[in-house]
């Protein structure tokens, strides 16, 4: 088994290994929350300006990070509960005692309709639809369960991924849903996931502009029509100023604020830090301007790229396969040694996190605790 | 939690599923026991032609599969031992009873070189050496110990990776190591990665040669100082043919031939069977040529590009997100309806394989039983 002990330094936990800077992961959760204080926030003269008397209410996404005890801090911070990707991560945050959740995808066959209704009986679990007939079995297991779930319309703003198109599609479907006595239809979901990485500050809160049109309009012709849309609700955190501070939407769902990545790290006006790394060591070094690392394809998500070299300038990482990297080190002073450990910033928090079972929590330079990635893996 | 039923048809799996084909899995490791039988079975006439009283020998490496029920099938067809890139996979093989283990990977840092210290007490474990310090604290801790580690040299046949240069820089390593009480030098390991997707049977197997022929010279040379170098390893899935025919060879270590993947699938000459896929689920139709499927990044790995559609021609996948893919059908002639399941071959094996907690292992169509991936995330 692996060891580890309380206190020990960074430099003595052994590698590959995740490494969440608690410290600076809760300023994150304090720093969104205070972005979005909610309405009672609000009432005490914070919030957004634009906004008054229904200022957005924060759900963060615990994709991310998939860890009740991160959840946890997010409420106690004032979120209002919180989002995920996958039944899977609604049971982990169920059994941690959570009791209102937004599960973001589409639930699909019998399987997950029977999870979701017994899910249902503990928590209220707010699904998205999409489909006529995928919602009408669920309409239906939920009726002979004797329940009502709450649903919102998945609208397609411009990612082309799931979602109703705006409009009249989103209206149509609406009207159909209303006969459907095992769903109550409370809101409208969006995601302008396309937008989240735009670099610059202006032009990406100005391309969010026009996705969160299509989400509000959709709103509005829906309550024009009758239906009684109480829950608009969309946001990374990318776009999470501009979605909080839109008077039309009354939810966002953030989530890669808490722990940042490389790819986040290049979008600007954000303000959060990086709070996830991947501590490595030197495991050989027989060339000049290479060493290689105990961290590959395994350790580090490539989707997004190669991880970065944090605190060794002019030092780049390279994937080497599975289980290796290469640490390029032409440009830096002092080359490393066999031995040695470097902190790299995972270009992608999400994907990363998902490779690891638990996090090395790391407060002042020193081991905290270690604690369990309870909800990885959970695709299903 | 997630609900089977043994026998259920593989289309009735909940998604996403890794799905293992064990019939498939079973005829690759047969395939490849039959093209490398070993001592016993060149006696009776079988094996490499060129290979007159030595044919190589059979380690297959785990960091694959990561599942001890397939290293006993393969040890039961008649492989020496297994191959384990990390200590946290030599940990669960031990666990398992495999008791002959070669350690392809460096073990560098105080905590690594107690574990292979204590896990040196229950199973013969070869380990890898290309530096001198870590090679000294590794003698150290196993004489402290009472114990003799087998070690050995890890030669840099072109890959630029890990290992000694061979040739000079090789011996002299050897002739230090020599004095080194805790090691016992008993070979030398190459790996020619670089080579193992090279399409075109003739190139691949011309390039291996040139990178056999180092790790054989290497091999000489320390016999001719002295050493007894009875294991000479190397060899991927790609080179096995090439390594295994070679009179220097003692030992191959070929991982992916037991389930293949759309990487190896390209690599022309091999002759095993796709025995794993993704199984996923359409969750979202609302748009002409494009059906939304349930597996992303967390489902499927991307370091090898996308997986590929399986049965259904013309279909493309393209990655959407952690949790999503794009099934791009415009060339198919029954598109894909929101329920609908497909069948996806996964990219590159070792790293899709890590994301998932079990098997769902099928066999004529219906589920025989869920295996757990007992090593997935042994980064360690």
């Amino acid at each position: 088994m692996r060891e580890w002990r309380r206190g020990q330094p960074l430099a003595d936990i052994d590698t590959p290994a995740l490494i969440l800077d608690i410290a600076a992961a809760e300023r994150n959760i304090r720093r969104m929350a205070e972005a979005h204080p909610g309405p009672h926030g609000a009432a005490a003269g914070a919030g957004h300006p634009g906004h008054a008397g229904r200022p957005v209410r924060l759900r963060p996404h615990v994709k991310t990070h998939k860890t009740p005890l991160l959840a946890h801090r997010q409420l106690a911070a004032g979120a209002i509960g919180v989002t995920c990707a996958k039944l899977g991560e609604v049971e982990i945050m169920v059994q941690a005692g959570i009791r209102d959740i937004l599960l973001s995808s589409e639930v699909v066959g019998p399987a997950k309709v029977g999870r979701l209704v017994a899910l249902s009986r503990h928590a209220r679990i707010h699904t998205v639809v999409d489909d006529l007939g995928a919602a009408t079995a669920l309409s239906e297991a939920a009726q002979a369960a004797g329940l009502r779930l709450p649903t919102l319309l998945d609208v397609d703003v411009g990612q082309g991924r799931t979602g109703v198109l705006p409009g009249e599609p989103a209206l149509a479907l609406a009207q159909a849903l209303a006969r459907r006595p095992g769903l109550e239809i409370v809101g409208v979901q969006g995601y302008e996931g396309h937008l989240q990485h735009i670099a610059d500050p202006g032009a990406r809160a100005a391309a969010c502009q026009k996705a969160l049109q299509l989400l509000v309009e959709t709103a509005e012709a829906l309550r024009a029509a009758g239906h009684d849309i109480a829950i608009v609700t969309t946001g990374g955190t990318g776009t999470h100023a501009a979605a909080g501070g839109h008077p039309g939407v009354t939810e966002i769902q953030p989530g890669s604020y808490v722990v940042m990545d490389a790819q986040y790290g290049g979008v600007g006006g954000l303000g959060f830090e990086h709070a996830l790394f991947l501590l490595t060591t030197v495991i050989s070094k027989t060339r000049p301007d290479v060493a290689i690392v105990d961290a590959g394809w395994k350790s580090a998500s490539s989707d997004a790229g190669a991880p970065l070299v944090h605190g060794t300038d002019g030092a780049r990482y390279v994937f080497a396969g599975d289980e290796h990297g290469r640490i390029h080190h032409e440009a830096t002073p002092n080359p490393p040694r066999v031995g040695d450990k470097l902190l790299l910033v995972p270009s992608h928090c999400d994907t990363t996190i998902n490779l690891h079972d638990v996090y090395y929590v790391v407060r002042d330079g020193r081991l905290e605790d270690v604690w369990p990635i309870a909800a990885r893996g959970q695709v299903q």
